[in-house]
């Protein structure tokens, strides 16, 4: 429990009453584990699976060590409008060494960035972001580019809502790793975005450890700087953890078959295919991003975290898509309750 | 607790009786968490480091979250003569596909494997340990490898021992890894040998998950076989675990500097200077091989497990130098108490 127990402390506003003791017999216990999620059929199925995957001598339950639960990060946990965060976070950093690169004044994602261009920059996806995360982060150290998004998680403010980027992380999605961590969920994050983006902060926003954290990445090299051994940043992409890698990563990190997988976009699909290939129970999750005023309402279209296929898919296999409009009570933690 | 007592439900012969509360003040308690470990300069080193970090309020405290631990396998957690495991497991895959590939008879390492010749393959190293695993595995799907990997598990023996190869294991060392659980670790493989062929049998054979296995690996890809998802191995190598690439593979699956490592070769130079260069502190181990009689000796000049710069480095930095005739009172768990 002492990872819930530490969640609980660090994130001000989450509900004070988790389910700390297995219920009976599969049934819900008296005191809810998501409060900030409507009763209906998203939090039925969620519920019922984790009761009954967790309830020792039932007919759907599941060893322990086999409970993995694999969540994407962006338009999951948190926001991705209006472009994925740490797009956002690149943005300062290549600006500040466009001076010594007039080339970027013509050439994409750079021009984008430069003009403040946001569209532009979203259009260019996670290439273009694995582009301006080596040209910006190159030749650092991993300890160096760390602090640098250390920084940045704590200083930068999200333009709608004016706030620091990790309060866009979703209460209810909390609350849900929470509850899977207090029934003996090991949750990993299974994301498009750099995995050395996300570890700096997930522990202390998400209660994930850095080591449950899947991600694309950059290769880096060892080296002895004055005897001293560091590991620098070289401008190659290692591995893209996004549609078909994100199996893939799942298997290279992890090396089980997640029993639930809990995704957003496309970019998603293969992750819930593989987890829903597996036998047993299994879990898999949509977020459908259906709330314009409290977040943004986004789905076929979009550029940023189209959901087209995976919604297809989830309707005709009889997946859980979450409606964040109706199923959410509330979407960030900051919102009156 | 949970693992602990796993692994000793498992690991019939380990010794029942551990530490399952924090000693105080940072003595050691009077039962005896390493009973396979002679008295003497190492089992103190480890012990009082262990107890150090452990003691809350204790001036070299260390938060449970950072208590990372890695371990190399092959020479480190159980044998690696006359070569390495996984090239003898490859063997009888080389062999039954040997009549498909005429041309293996005149090329290395496949020509050594077809003629039994175990100096000639163990000097083909890693990279022939990668030629011979692709070559052998390639166009299987991941599920397919761990199959034939638990299936020589089970059945396969060692030559010398005539055993299987998981009694191969080192209990004193075992006794190290369910201490260190006890003690808030979270224990770590960080090993040259493939990813997929450790992550069948170790948690069972060494209390590890699967998800906390570092290794090299082979490149996978997502497919869809008949509608059902599959992953295929590739005949391409995706990352080679040893030297130099320990630490990087520590950063990309770990992604936290551990406070304490366990080698035995030069391969794991570059893990322990990596873990030595981090601040508070830390325990550098090598395992060395002394014990021609109960196991096998060997260090400087050996073509497997090759122990010299590092030894040399360990001397110099006075990190700890484990005399396996000395520090062991056994070396694996089936000999006579």
């Amino acid at each position: 429990m002492t990872r819930v127990i530490r969640l609980l402390a660090l994130s001000v506003g989450l509900p004070g009453v988790l389910l700390l003791s297995p219920s009976v017999g599969g049934s819900v216990s008296i005191e809810d584990p998501l409060p900030s999620w409507n009763d209906g059929a998203s939090k039925t199925a969620i519920v019922r699976f984790v009761e009954e995957v967790a309830t020792e001598g039932g007919p759907h339950f599941v060893p322990v060590e086999q409970r993995i639960a694999v969540f994407d990060n962006d338009g999951t946990l948190w926001s991705e409008k209006p472009a994925y965060f740490q797009l956002l976070f690149m943005v300062d950093r290549i600006k500040a060494l466009a001076p010594e690169h007039q080339e970027w004044q013509d050439q994409q994602p750079f021009k984008a960035v430069l003009e403040d261009d946001v569209e532009a920059l979203a259009a260019s996806g996670e290439e273009g972001l694995l582009q301006l995360i080596y040209a910006s982060s190159a030749g650092m150290t991993t300890d160096e580019f760390a602090g640098a998004v250390e920084e940045w998680i704590a200083t930068a403010r999200h333009a709608r809502f004016d706030r620091p980027y990790a309060d866009l992380v979703y209460r209810p999605m909390l609350e849900l790793l929470a509850y899977l961590q207090s029934r003996g969920f090991k949750t990993f994050i299974v994301s498009g975005g750099g995995i050395g983006f996300m570890r700096p902060w997930v522990e202390r926003v998400y209660g994930i450890p850095a080591e449950q954290v899947v991600g694309s990445s950059i290769k880096t090299e060892f080296r002895l700087h004055n005897g001293r051994p560091v590991l620098v940043r070289l401008p190659e992409v290692d591995f893209v953890c996004d549609k078909a890698g994100k199996p893939v990563g799942i298997h290279k990190f992890i090396g089980r078959r997640p029993i639930a997988a809990f995704g957003n976009s496309d970019g998603d699909l293969q992750m819930l295919q593989w987890t829903a290939a597996g036998d047993g129970p299994r879990l898999m999750v949509l977020v459908h991003h259906t709330d314009g005023e409290r977040e943004w309402a986004y789905d076929r279209e979009s550029r940023v975290g189209r959901l087209d296929k995976a919604l297809t898919e989830a309707e005709a296999r009889g997946w859980t898509v979450v409606d964040m409009k109706q199923d959410w009570v509330r979407v960030f933690a900051f919102e009156a309750n």
